[in-house]
């Protein structure tokens, strides 16, 4: 059965993800002459840079998501659906999804990535990912439960295993954690939980590489890790995590680090949709697109975000870094192109790198800007306004603000709350 | 294995349940000079009166849950457990939760009530309660699912079924979490949901009574009934939902109203423990106190709230309401009286009417003072004062405040997502 979509005299873009490259594609051409789908799992954007701070109890999920349909209410032919898309059909230009299937004239896929488990299915298993609100959520649940269970366990090594964590991999997402939960142990575990003695508790931060953000300056590389040993994390470099098994995380040196909760944040891959020719994938299952965002062999589909491997260009073997800036600029020109009538005149994708930047913790953050690498205070406050303006939705602006604001002024946070959306009542 | 508390000179008292008389009375004993244990399932407290709220998506639940242990943070001889109470030996003087088994010197029941399904299973399997924030998350997640669904559905009475929604019991939660949703079809659904004919959303109050909020006076019951009419919402009096399948609902007038929906707020039962003497239960497994609150057969036991019921007064033939106020109040005097080492000093409860009120949508409330009775803007701004004050924590009452005005003045909110704690990433 079809999509319940009309079919109009207009030409159909139909967008696959709702990420920053999709949102704002669909965003860009929601005034144009295009019949818009959006496609997404979620009813919402979510803003991936603070799902640490939703895993820690520093934010609310609803601060960080964005409901799609409020987005989008004053354009009429846009169109919303929450479907999860299964297959392409590139030859008859048609996906096929839970929903149904449904025709395109151009595909948009911005898919985005997922966390990478390299195959192993017990790490998959054993430990947490927070590459969603959802899972970010289920991490806070975790750590929280943990902390309470800690506190009725009379075995030293239990408990060890409650309220010790490993975060794998040094990238933003994996420093940026082991600082929030660097904080927690500094601020909140004293005064929650006195009958614990917070020295116990054990942060590790296990980085398969010799120095952490390695996407970033060696400025800034060292600066967050002196912040994070500052916080009491411990910083294991050059070592990999191999098994797990929900009481032990196993290296590769031989290392037996106690913990019942491994963060895996050590490496993404793309989602792989079936009808995809193989030789429009690349490394990690990235879609090879050209300059102009379409994907090999694909006619009309495109590819955006985080999915893109730009490999036309020698400049840039393993494509552009996967970051929201990048998935922001490919969907502007992406739009730009699109609305331009005259295919010849379709301009080519190129990145212009704004910088990139990590926080560990209160105060303290590391920003390399193309010009200018700088760490500390005031790199914290770029990183703050940067995010907060970031952000969609006023509304959000302002909770985030004062959430912020807020946890500064008195190093705690009342969002400490274990909710599941479930039955209470005892089902008979 | 007993719980992990230590064993101090201090005499015990252990409270069973967190909601507004348990919280109070942990808070009124929090530098006594008792060892006070506090044992909920949650680790906050929800304010219940605003359950609604979040279950049609305009307040988060963390805007009306405070942490205990936040709340805690000072009080040294204040122990927290999240466990479920089994059994009451009230002869050893001990109870048994799912942690293991604890000693009191005095227990205080304040385990509050939850659903009734009067028995019937069908009816507990099919309908939807609202008597916590999980139960009224999943409530959202419901509707907006439902709507999600319906406008990708091309049979009229399956379109029906989704959009349509039966709420069961016309007190002040079944009246509330009407007047939200005719807000929702009127000011929400045209908006988010071009796709559908907002007219076609049917919203139905089925009561069993002659007339809505039998607690109130019988002006509150009037006017609360002409605004839920002018928000469009059917009022169905008289009339008692029998039977539930998940896609009608059947009445005993032999209606059969087409929906998937079914709020069931349509009454309230106390939970029983184990180990409970018979001649201590009274109607719906409340607890039989004396003025002192004490239960009859249960030597130093006591019920505060909804679960306590006032047997020794003859002028109160059924005990008191069980409201918000009354639970308070009763923690408020049997603190009093644990302090008091002279047991010939302690003081009877007796309930100070404050008053009722509850609110119906936008603009409109009705309000029962003890002296004056009145509804409709003023009543609602008295509403809206009165919850707002009784919040826990100051972020919440401001989060609270933002989120209504931002309603107010948008008549839109920003909230609408559907949110589950869980792993997104498939598991092998």
């Amino acid at each position: 059965m079809a999509f319940n979509i009309p079919e109009t005299d207009q030409k159909r873009v139909v967008i696959i993800g709702a990420g920053f490259g999709g949102l704002k594609l669909a965003r860009k051409l929601k005034r144009s002459n295009f019949q818009v789908v959006l496609i997404d799992k979620n009813n919402f954007h979510q803003f991936q840079p603070l799902f640490y701070q939703v895993a820690t109890a520093g934010l609310e999920p609803s601060s960080i998501s964005f409901p799609l349909r409020k987005m989008f209410q004053k354009s009429d032919s846009m169109f919303i659906r929450l479907s999860k898309v299964e297959r392409i059909d590139h030859e008859q230009k048609r996906i096929y999804a839970e929903l149904g299937y449904l025709n395109y004239d151009y595909l948009v896929s911005a898919l985005g990535a997922t966390t990478n488990y390299y195959g192993n299915e017990e790490l998959q298993r054993n430990t947490l990912p927070m590459k969603s609100i959802g899972e970010a959520l289920l991490l806070r649940n975790t750590i929280l439960t943990h902390f309470e269970k800690s506190i009725s366990t009379r075995s030293y090594s239990e408990r060890q295993k409650l309220i010790d964590v490993v975060v794998v991999g040094g990238g933003a997402t994996g420093v940026e954690v082991a600082g929030a939960l660097g904080e927690m142990k500094k601020y909140i575990l004293p005064k929650d939980y006195k009958e614990l003695s917070s020295k116990e508790v054990d942060i590790y931060l296990v980085h398969s590489g010799a120095r952490l953000l390695p996407g970033m300056s060696e400025k800034a590389s060292r600066d967050a890790e002196q912040f994070l040993v500052e916080l009491g994390v411990h910083v294991i470099k050059n070592t990999r995590v191999t098994s797990c098994d929900g009481e032990y995380a196993y290296t590769n040196d031989n290392r037996k680090i106690e913990a019942k909760k491994v963060i895996w944040a050590a490496g993404i891959v793309c989602p792989k949709l079936a009808g995809t020719p193989d030789a429009a994938l690349g490394k990690g299952n990235r879609l090879k697109v050209n300059s102009l965002l379409e994907v090999e062999g694909m006619p009309d589909v495109f590819a955006i975000g985080d999915q893109a491997l730009v490999s036309d260009r020698e400049d840039l073997p393993f494509g552009h870094p996967q970051v929201a800036q990048v998935a922001i600029q490919m969907a502007k020109v992406l739009a730009a192109n699109l609305k331009n009538g005259d295919r010849a005149k379709w301009k080519p994708f190129r990145y212009k790198d704004l910088g990139s930047m990590a926080t560990v913790g209160r105060n303290r953050a590391v920003c390399d800007l193309p010009k200018f690498k700088f760490s500390g205070f005031f790199a914290w406050l770029t990183w703050l306004f940067v995010h907060l303006m970031a952000l969609v939705g006023v509304k959000n602006k302002v909770f985030v603000f004062i959430n912020w604001f807020w946890s500064y002024i008195t190093y705690d946070q009342s969002l400490r709350l274990i909710i599941r959306a479930e039955r209470d009542t005892p089902q008979v």
